[in-house]
């Protein structure tokens, strides 16, 4: 395969070879207009996600053709952008990109112009990450500011101004109420502007209707939002990132659009107190932020594989600021998110978390000087004997991640099923007024889930005068091993309290996951946990204090006044119960390090975190995104996944050895167009190219699009190509006395190197190729014939069909 | 090409079926005796990495033959082990280990007794990392504890049992000497002890030559037990354990003798004042605990891929106990270490490097609570201004790092090329003895480097009365931003002191690190940027004081007492040091953070790691192991590396296009045995396999070791086989009616499915394959007929010739 004649020609010539010397048409990208940036631009507000079927689509929106050198010999190729719904190639994506690395590095020798252009490309991530970190921090504060406005709002309104919320309201007053609210003048509940004094019976109905009536409205207004404005909003967005880091196109879903919809419509939803969080859509909302900034680099706004580098990045970024966790979140990006990161995109996540971190830090939505969301300022050791509660607590988190799974599956395929899913913001707006008319008279459901957090995690301070510190402690005995804790009235009234709002605030969560709003599962499940862990934290306290000179306990606490602390219990159990729903471990872990700054329990955070997860792994073997993503079919090809049958690639590769089906393959220079037009017509996707009918010795593979692309502009009617004209996918004519009409010479749009394997490789080794290569499809050869082909589709429904799942419902190419 | 015959045959079967119906001797593998295991064995202390070549070695040792079958149709497939000083092959032993899993899966069926086998292999992966981690914590205590008890004994010795150090002598009594040491009557210095007061002039000259006299000793000790007994034990051991994780042979390296000795000199070293450091061996002890629990388990000991899996979380347990910081352990792992590090690993290194600083922290050699190594209480704000002096320190780390690596470099160089070489003891006991000497006067140099490190970290208290916190404060007036502070002459005199310091130690730890001892990089580079660090906090502080009235600081600092803190700026430089040098940046600040337990000074830390790197990147491509990786020509294929040339798979492959060099591939069945032996001999590494000498389509690929080994065992007299005999490497032979001598069918040690490429495949897919699928060859086609070969050698020599390095040095195979 002699390809000489294009070794040495420059981007510049190939304008004026247009007409190759042999009297055949080669097709030129130029030829056809770069259409406008599709990717872009936002979809309709209808979500095409179930209406679209797989291969039968047809291809109606080719778009802009984008120019890119093949590595062979620095011959041209062509390549057309993906289609929407569609698999990207890594492979492909990736020599695109040192392509355009070499023509920068070339063009860096001419001028100083191309130089000070090639430093700008070179550190264009690092700018494009950095803006990525402060977009991301700017929107997290936006959320976080917009957030406790609203909430307050349900409350009264600041005399002072109805923009400021009750804690900036009352700045200058250190009064704080029973609760560590903060009071004063200036700020006037609703049933003081209506005339009633704070204790009145009256002003507590004033209260409880404007807390219905606000959640309502609330509710509506997101349900609205994302209903008519931007449908990809809704949910957390992880499965979906998840599976677009994979290598899936689905335009719209991180476009402006979204990104502005879904901010305003968590904070309202968030507010109106319906049960779900805003820290899973904030990963959503970052990788929209990621989105944005690549469009303004060439280098990643063109290439889809390396874009995804960006997002990597912003989903680290989205955590970072989601929980003021920056170390975390590179490593929930790295654990859970992303597919392909290399220790480059280690780097920049790290840096782009950290910029996100310090706006926000700045900006102090927080309103404190840690960088963290909870920060628990008491740091008492715990004994080693409390790693029985704490694998206790692991063991009730597994469980109850796996029932919370579960039910939310159920309850969704009930909505999908019933007329339910018919009335998607009636449904919103019911469940926001049924949650508000049943959390309000209980104080720890009435209260918003982060404060409500941050209350279970915080330990009880001598001064602290809150229900769930009531104790009547005695101080007076110093030599006493144990300072006896006796709970007051208010501790039994708020277990009591805790038991009802852990069951409360459950059943919301699984029935307010899934909805058509925005919605996250950390925050609910968090504080089920919390709960949880608090009520056994002070179990266990009762135990120690009770039994103060039993053995274990003197050995174990010895001359420490309290050592057992019910705040780290609530960590613990908050810990458990989110590593049972997400089945995230290492990240988990360092969330909650960073989110209450206590480094010294990392042990038993990790002994309890392990354990929900094994224990959630033995129930069930999916965490949520891999369910949500296989009840949608997205086609993720996990990377966790261990396959241990024992197929090979001939026994998937299409077509089957005992099937009848026609492999399509083209031959190298004996087809007409016309014949290529019909096989284009109704062919696959991508087509192998042979030496010939008889003699299939594997030459290369072209794409379909690109085929379209090319017999539409040959159709023109001064490139003389007729229908009877030859096609050749070879650089040279096999025949240089040809006669006949012109040829179309299509060898700039095949890939002369594409990855083949074997017929006999066992699959585990195919997908390890599919996964670790980033591939769209592999080429099964035997003894240098071409079989078949095996595209990422094929391999998504043999593992399905392996682990006996109905395969259809991997719905993509 | 069927293979029907062997689907169903299960391993039981195979003994019976030794000789086929077809005539034919069928190698079987149980023909070979199953010899010990010749990896767990300890070398010679002969080091053999310099006296051996590549490809010209001979195969004096084929060792045992491990059963495996091929995923083909469950067909039987022969391996040998691999010899020493050879590259793994990954695809290879992952499928062995995936047929073994499989193997298991079925059993689980048969008995109880084999369910619970199945479920002691599951879980011998946690069970062996739990060993591990055991392991490392009581090594790295074993060290620390032995490190304080001799470093004591270059002071003096303890009257209640000279196997107490200082502080468990005076454990009762409070008392501290100026300099924070503990001090009692039951401590007997060494002039003391020879009647000389603590202040007689005779009594710091004893001391001193104590101090000399033991430096000799230790030294001496440590240099002759490396030399005699263990000479893999010298080093830090990362270069070489990070070419062992990519996938390749030294044999002993990880041995037990070698963690032995390793241990016990590198007590002595570090005790003998020598500026190395303990923390980079630990990697290397921790690395051979990992191998000594990998062989308990056949999983792991028998499989060289799934070992490697157990080495990463040693490597992070490694790290976990050398700094107490078990988060940045898996990190670091994750980030210099490892090669291959699926989310799987990284779940087990980190309960490997939990259990290991749990156990560390259990046995507590750091004396206190906290699991940090130089826990800093005080948590000051730092503010934003300070950006620039930590980004100044960021900027010295990495032209530092740089000078040191060269520096280093070159001396060692000097080592191999002139006659210091000759007496590696006389070089350790010479530098020894010059530390001692020139250390003693200075009490900066004096003091051993860790508890240098924790007192530069510190902050200055109100009581603390060291020379380095000598401050005139005056905390009279409360309403003044800043309590004014003088600085004393102890102050001054610090600063001149450290300055010396700083000299002393960069220059004694270039000439220290890369002799024959076990010597670490980290700590000596740490105490450089401590020194650093401190005195540019200093002079801030003092800045800040005397203009405290400049708007910038009282805009900074408000109402703050003291808002510089110079313990954080050591932080920082020492951070900032050691990523100049070892060019990590997330588990270097991980590390500081653990180490020190300021989770809000990442941000800063962040600043200066980054500045350091991209400064040293920009002066220096490779950091220190990559340097020492390639000046030792290790087959190291970096991941990190960017390959950005234009070159293809043709271009590399062997035999070259251009050359007269002999293919050698095997025809399929036109073999005698007199051919194959030949070929055998003189050959490469391994042989495709193809159709026929005339029609070169590949069939499949065998290693020579295993031809030899099944050459070997046909030679039996009873096997029929003589010279003439046929050799089929496929399994039904062509001709059913073949007449002559018995053939030799070798089709059970063939790999019918390797990795090919075509020979257009651009290098850096190429480069991608071998790094991300562990290949160790891949064959190279044209149009399906076979063309070449390409192994990581090749790769590797490639790499280096593009980059215009000597490609000689790459000397394995």
């Amino acid at each position: 395969m002699d390809e000489g004649k294009w070794v040495s020609m420059d981007l510049n010539e190939l304008d004026s070879k247009r007409i190759s010397s042999q009297n055949a048409v080669h097709f030129n990208p130029f030829d056809v207009e770069m259409t406008t940036d599709n990717e872009h631009r936002e979809d309709p507000p209808e979500p095409p996600l179930d209406a679209l079927e797989g291969e039968s689509r047809n291809y109606s929106f080719v778009s802009g053709l984008v120019w890119r050198g093949s590595e062979s010999h620095n011959a041209q190729r062509v390549f057309a952008k993906y289609d929407d719904f569609h698999t990207i190639d890594w492979l492909r994506d990736n020599a695109m990109d040192r392509q355009r690395h070499r023509r920068f590095n070339q063009a860096k020798k001419q001028s100083s112009l191309d130089w000070l252009r090639s430093g700008m490309d070179a550190s264009s991530a690092w700018i494009c990450v950095f803006l990525v970190g402060l977009a991301c921090g700017v929107c997290a504060s936006v959320l976080d500011i917009g957030t406790a406005w609203l909430i307050d709002l349900r409350d009264g309104v600041c005399s002072k101004g109805f923009w400021f919320n009750r804690e900036q309201c009352c700045w200058g007053s250190n009064q704080t109420t029973f609760d560590g609210q903060y009071e004063c003048p200036q700020w006037m509940t609703w049933s003081v502007i209506l005339g009633h004094l704070p204790n009145d019976a009256g002003a507590y109905v004033i209260q409880y209707l404007m807390f219905v009536v606000w959640a309502v409205i609330f509710s509506w207004m997101a349900a609205t939002l994302v209903r008519v404005f931007a449908p990809y909003a809704s949910g957390s967005g992880i499965p979906e990132i998840k599976t677009i880091l994979s290598g899936f196109i689905i335009r719209g879903y991180l476009g402006k659009w979204t990104l502005l919809i879904k901010i305003i419509s968590l904070i309202f939803i968030v507010s109106s107190g319906v049960n779900v969080g805003k820290e899973g859509p904030m990963i959503h909302i970052a990788a929209c932020c990621g989105n944005f900034f690549a469009y303004l680099f060439p280098k990643y706004g063109n290439n889809e594989a390396k874009k995804r580098e960006i997002h990597s990045a912003a989903a680290a970024a989205g955590i970072s600021v989601a929980f003021g966790a920056p170390i975390a979140g590179v490593l929930f990006s790295l654990e859970e998110i992303s597919y392909y990161f290399p220790l480059k995109t280690l780097y920049r996540s790290f840096f782009c978390a950290l910029v996100a971190a310090f706006v926000v830090r700045s900006i102090n939505p927080f309103g404190n000087d840690h960088l963290t969301m909870f920060f628990v300022e008491v740091r008492s050791p715990w004994f080693f004997l409390e790693l029985i509660p704490f694998i206790f607590l692991g063991v009730f988190g597994g469980v109850i991640g796996v029932v919370f799974i579960r039910l939310n599956a159920w309850f969704c395929k009930l909505r999908k099923t019933t007329r339910l899913g018919q009335y998607p913001i009636m449904e919103v707006v019911a469940m926001g007024f049924v949650t508000a008319l049943i959390s309000y008279p209980n104080p720890y459901t009435r209260e918003d889930n982060s404060s409500l957090i941050a209350r279970l995690f915080h330990d009880c301070g001598p001064a602290d005068n809150s229900a769930l510190c009531d104790y009547n402690r005695t101080y007076t005995s110093v030599t006493a091993a144990f300072a006896k804790a006796e709970p007051g009235p208010g501790v039994k009234q708020a277990m009591w309290q805790l038991f009802l709002a852990v069951i409360v605030k459950f059943v919301l969560s699984i029935m307010s996951v899934g909805m058509k709003i925005p919605a996250g599962v950390f925050i609910p499940n968090m504080v089920v946990g919390a709960m949880v862990g608090r009520m056994v934290g002070v179990g266990m306290e009762q135990l120690s204090t009770t039994y103060s000179e039993a053995a274990l306990f003197v050995t174990a606490c010895g001359t420490t006044a309290r050592c057992v602390t019910p705040g780290l219990y609530a960590v613990i159990g908050a810990a458990a119960v989110m590593g049972g729903v997400t089945r995230i471990t290492i990240s988990m872990v360092v969330i909650m390090v960073e989110v209450t700054g206590g480094l010294q329990y990392i042990v038993p955070l990790m002994a309890a975190v392990m354990t929900s997860k094994w224990v959630g792994d033995i129930l069930m073997k999916e965490g949520i995104y891999e369910l949500l993503i296989n009840m949608n079919g997205y086609p993720f090809l996990d990377n966790k996944l261990d396959f241990h049958h024992t197929t090979v690639a001939a026994d998937v590769m299409r077509p089957r050895p005992t099937e009848k089906d026609p492999l399509w393959a083209l031959p190298q220079d004996s087809m007409t167009v016309e014949e290529l037009e019909h096989v284009v017509h109704s062919g696959p996707n991508g087509f192998p190219i042979v030496v010939s009918r008889e003699n299939q010795y594997l030459v290369g593979f072209v794409l379909r699009k690109e085929l379209q692309v090319a017999l539409e502009a040959s159709r023109h009617p001064n490139s003389g190509i007729v229908s009877s004209s030859r096609v050749y996918f070879v650089e040279h004519c096999t025949t240089n006395d040809y006669i006949g009409p012109k040829p179309l010479v299509l060898s700039s749009m095949v890939d002369y190197a594409p990855i083949t394997i074997i017929d006999q490789t066992p699959m585990e080794t195919v997908i390890d190729l599919f996964r670790k290569m980033g591939l769209r499809q592999t080429l099964v050869t035997h003894k240098g014939r071409l079989l078949g082909i095996i595209t990422k589709k094929d391999v998504l429904k043999h593992i399905k069909e392996m682990d006996h799942v109905d395969s259809g419902s991997v719905g993509f190419n």
